[in-house]
């Protein structure tokens, strides 16, 4: 039986993940667990999974839980409640599927404690990718992609040399608003951007891939769980989500990996790997019933925030960590109705235009840039 | 330096054989080569790679050839010839590129020398895969596929195991006349079969193609080379060549390979394995300048070859040996003009119908089968 602690357990990574460990319990067993505020689907979790640890974000929802759970399970919270789960726990898998910068120092600890870190927290390694991927290296510890497009370049690189990759070529769906121009993205509501032709994913998430910003973390990442340079790490767009990445090797050939969009493969191969189970309900690709798969090429210009992501990581230091608050926190105020589509574009260049970047960033570093950017944000809204 | 022997030096798998070997002249060197009646571009071949043995299928050629080699090439001919060629010089792979049966008994003996064998001759699994991979297996030596189709989910399989595999999935273009109904094949000439939209290969090959015989032979050698029941064999058409091949795991996840058509990259695949050198002039696959790859479904009704292959494979014994003759010699038939291009078919038919399957044949039981189903497809014309 493998452990496993789950980091955002009431998301859509999370359930995921879930639904995964309940279809092979006999192979995996929830160890611990850690939820936002959605205490009334944590508690059911709690009463299907009986994890040993439950963290919630706010004290008064620890408090409320411990009333209702069952006995045995103990209940924590914040930050350190979070480190206790990921960290602290006889689990030898930590599946990070928080959203935000707040899974960053878990990971850390995780890695420390010699776990082996499933990887759905973009801000792990968008920001801190330096610093996680040295320890990862320092510990031993291996780092295992759980979005579709980083686990299909992770199994497409499965025997291979990386010495012998000759660029990662990653594919984008394009979002909700593939089909329209800058000029008709003017006057988009909130609703047409949650509309994701493809995945079934959170908010967040889907109007990152509606800006691209989405693809351009997933270069940032790719960057550091590949070891690739910026420039040998493509993009191209592909409407129908089939084909989830590709290698291309110094020969010419290239390997992908395909399926039908369904998260609970890649989730499961993360738990699986080096092996692979029956499928978690998914369905079989049969690719004479999508007749077709579409391929075009990425125009910088109408996707900017792809360009910003480009540039944020060539740069590196703390730029990549600019980006991304500036990102979290534009992308809520389109959310709430504050700002317009494009101006979540606008919000980004300008944060990346005024910051003076640091080298090297320390984790404080991180953390504080992180800060004064969403303080930015909030004084342009 | 990896030394090399070749069989089928002239042909078109021979000649880019030599393109990699000269390509990456520091890595590889000719130590044989085997030709079959085109002594002028052997000669020149000769001249160019310098082997210490070459072999040719006459005696007489032989002789004209003694007086025009360089000092210390040595110049054999016939079966024996071959053999020679296959499994007793200092190469430590051979490829064997020869078209037709007569490639089956020099592989043999290469395995029983312990070669690496750089299987692109159909016949040795076609009609003795139970034989050949026995002997592979006893003598622990390595078949690397160098059709496209087989290096493709060779290269997928890298890094997994067998066992984890649900089915291949083999890609089929459906060769030059894949937009014609049955009735608009009635009438086709030589000329038509012969220009197959994405492939430059040889005369007997590409109508294998149009037949989709070709793919039918691939399933039977798949099925040996990986161990795969039929029933896991699938086969889609894919116009474009693009994906060479695919392979479905049990969790869903399909590994494919693509890359722009050119059989240069197999080759040197299967030269290089387990590592991987920079291409040899191929071109590097862009999908957005494809793109779109297209899908169908493969009906038995109008590939029929296809549908006697896997009834050959799955009954096994000599039945794939008679599937295979009886399509030679019919081929050959109707690229003299003897016969129409749906004759093919019917002859196949007529052979398989009427033969009285041997199961587990030796050697000997498969070459009487040969020779017995040659005749009666002569007896035909």
């Amino acid at each position: 039986m493998k452990k496993i602690s789950l980091l955002g357990a009431t998301g859509s990574i999370g359930t995921q993940t879930l639904d995964v460990i309940e279809h092979h319990s006999d192979q995996f067993v929830l160890e611990a667990m850690s939820v936002g505020r959605n205490i009334e689907l944590a508690l059911k979790q709690i009463h299907a999974f009986k994890p040993s640890l439950v963290s919630v974000t706010e004290e008064e929802d620890a408090i409320k839980l411990r009333n209702e759970v069952p006995v045995g399970v103990k209940v924590v919270s914040g930050e350190e409640g979070l480190i206790e789960v990921a960290a602290h726990t006889g689990a030898e898998v930590l599946v990070n599927a928080v959203i935000g910068s707040v899974g960053l120092a878990p990971t850390l600890q995780a890695i420390e404690a010699g776990k082996t870190i499933a990887i759905a927290n973009k801000e792990t390694l968008v920001t801190a990718g330096h610093i996680v991927t040295e320890a990862a290296k320092k510990h031993n510890v291996s780092l295992l992609p759980v979005d579709s497009e980083h686990s299909a370049i992770f199994q497409a690189l499965n025997g291979e040399s990386l010495a012998e990759v000759d660029r990662l070529i990653l594919t984008a769906s394009g979002g909700s608003f593939r089909d329209r121009t800058r000029d008709e993205l003017r006057d988009v509501t909130v609703d047409e951007a949650l509309n994701h032709p493809n995945w079934s994913m959170g908010a967040k998430i889907t109007i990152d891939s509606a800006t691209m910003m989405n693809k351009g973390l997933e270069v940032i990442e790719a960057h550091w769980l590949f070891n690739v340079p910026y420039d040998d790490i493509d993009v191209v767009l592909h409407k129908e989500s089939i084909i989830h990445s590709m290698v291309e090797f110094v020969d010419r050939s290239v390997i992908a990996q395909l399926g039908t969009p369904d998260m609970k493969v890649p989730i499961q191969y993360a738990l699986t790997y080096p092996n692979r189970l029956p499928a978690t309900n998914s369905e079989r690709l049969n690719l004479w019933e999508i007749g077709s798969l579409n391929f075009s090429k990425l125009d910088f210009e109408r996707y900017r925030c792809m360009a910003f992501a480009y540039e944020a990581g060539r740069m590196g230091g703390t730029l990549p960590t600019v980006l991304n608050a500036a990102n979290e926190e534009a992308v809520a105020a389109f959310l709430d109705g504050k700002i317009s589509f494009l101006e979540i574009e606008h919000f980004i260049e300008q944060a990346l235009e005024r910051h003076d970047k640091i080298n090297q960033p320390t984790l404080e570093d991180i953390k504080e840039v992180d800060r004064e950017t969403r303080m930015f944000i909030h004084s342009l809204r």
